[in-house]
């Protein structure tokens, strides 16, 4: 697994000197170059700096084509080093190339979104969107450093903060209740880095019992299945949605599912919708488009011969994985979500 | 490592079986579907076939796109099995495809050139051609079987054999002075499946002490650095050389340095030299191009810090690796070998 620095970017040219490497490049885009890079740029060394243009819709096999340019036409060597800093979208790309630019150079991941840091920094998932359909293209690989520091956090808007927020509550969801209860206490605006920390832990706790995603590791995917569906949808559509808004809303339909399924309560189904709707706004998205959405649903990389596999709670704070969810109960499910 | 079936296609339905997989697919270029793929066919139960153009040409990212857009539509998920049936570029390419689609899946390596046969079969290299630099995208990943059958070798042209037995060749003179005694004697029309088996299993046991080539597995790039950029330079400007050929001629100007540099007697060279003269024929090229084929040695893999390290023989049979070229030494070994 990869080291985890928490709150030492001030560190970084000790980390740095703990990894031999020929060439240093930093990957940013254009809005953590503006906001991000000059936080980081005192403490750093020579280095080649290559910047792409923001967000999801640039996350794409052409962004990479120049990714792979920029490290050729300056030399890159298989000992070259390449940090990536930014959210999820360049730490996940970023990574890609990294491991498949001659075979694999060593990366280091700065999150710098609160997502990113609770979520991209563990567990060694790289990739890109692909015909519209996320992180489609992509492969496991260990960044070989992470680096999380909560002063990049006042670059972020509240928005970002809260979509950061759902991938915690997801953690306290399926393996934590206290962690749970302590953030929906504290709430979006008071994340420090010691629940960070605990959040990455509990990721961290169970990608090691299952790297390569074989079984347990899928319980991670709650509230994913429908959510990256409807993130798809939203991106297809110009609508403007976050993947931990999309996540938000996703948790509310596969709780419902949950709950459907005789696992939860209503009780407990209800505790959790009530705070995940107080955060997260529903988008509007037609009737005629749920077919649509149900379709996106099957390509989600967890099926198995075009069964929709679901990971969905067994408690708050308890996960399985693997259970079949049929496409009456998955329309009933983003009508009783969407249609509220 | 893979299994490797030698001499049984016949027995595709029984390996097919012994790996669980939801949808199957074949990936064929336009020569290997008109010449392969009737072979394979009868023994197959039913699969998706993807067909790519044929040739070095088209190993680029735009070929990756139509493959993984056609794994896309026809719903290929995260258990779908991949045949690669065809040379390097098919089973680097195809490799390289089923890897990174959503994030992996397994694939099967029918080799259908001596080359590939006895090359790309083991190792797990898998890759794509990238701005006119040979695999410069690319990741390790094995394929979960290799099957071998002579059988395809009523598809090939003698000119293809001899690229094939170029590397087979190097296989002897790195690690095994018998084994390039017995090819010699054979010449390239008289391979059979034993001596195929045994250039297998000397790569592999190479491979298996070192499958990430942090070290001794760089003595397979014997031939390599020179051979790969006389390749890229041919095919830049669209001159016919298959890569075994052009890997003769690497053995040729590296065999030139390992004598230049002490190891060999001139006696040694000249045998080497004189064999590989006989079967490979040296390209036409003017000498004020030397300059950018040493250029395009420095964008080897294996080097460092733009110093050149080559893999070089320290007696016929017997190799070491990272040893430093200088421009004076590599010019005077491009004189020698492609002015003669």
């Amino acid at each position: 697994m990869s080291k985890i620095y928490f709150g030492e970017i001030n560190k970084i040219e000790k980390v740095l000197s703990s990894i031999p490497h020929t060439k240093l490049f930093v990957l940013v885009d254009d809005e953590t170059e503006k906001h991000c890079y000059p936080i980081l740029k005192p403490y750093m060394k020579a280095h080649h700096l290559i910047s792409v243009k923001n967000g999801e819709l640039n996350k794409t096999l052409e962004t990479c084509n120049f990714i792979w340019q920029e490290l050729t036409s300056h030399e890159a060597d298989r000992n070259a080093l390449l940090i990536n800093l930014g959210g999820g979208v360049i730490t996940d790309m970023g990574g890609f190339c990294a491991a498949t630019y001659k075979r694999g150079i060593n990366f280091i991941n700065i999150p710098t979104t609160l997502l990113a840091q609770v979520d991209a920094s563990v567990g060694g998932k790289t990739g890109i969107d692909f015909n519209g359909y996320k992180n489609h293209i992509g492969i496991f690989a260990e960044p070989i450093a992470v680096i999380i520091d909560t002063i990049f956090h006042k670059t972020l808007e509240n928005r970002q903060l809260a979509s950061g927020f759902a991938e915690m509550l997801k953690h306290g969801l399926i393996a934590d209740k206290l962690h749970w209860d302590i953030l929906v206490k504290n709430g979006y605006k008071a994340i420090d880095i010691a629940l960070i920390k605990h959040s990455v832990s509990i990721k961290e706790n169970v990608v090691k019992a299952d790297p390569n995603e074989k079984g347990l590791r899928k319980v991670l995917n709650f509230g994913h299945t429908i959510g990256h569906a409807i993130e798809s949808f939203a991106l297809a559509n110009d609508i403007s949605l976050l993947h931990g808004e999309a996540i938000g809303i996703g948790m509310i339909a596969e709780t419902f599912i949950s709950q459907e399924k005789g696992y939860l309560t209503k009780e407990q189904q209800r505790e959790i919708e009530e705070l995940l709707r107080g955060i997260y706004t529903i988008p509007n998205i037609k009737k005629v488009s749920y077919n649509q959405i149900m379709r996106l649903c099957k390509q989600d990389k967890k099926n198995q011969n075009g069964m929709i596999n679901m990971s969905l709670l067994e408690n708050p704070g308890q996960a399985n994985f693997n259970i079949p969810v049929n496409d009456e109960l998955l329309e009933k499910a983003l009508n009783y979500t969407l249609s509220m």
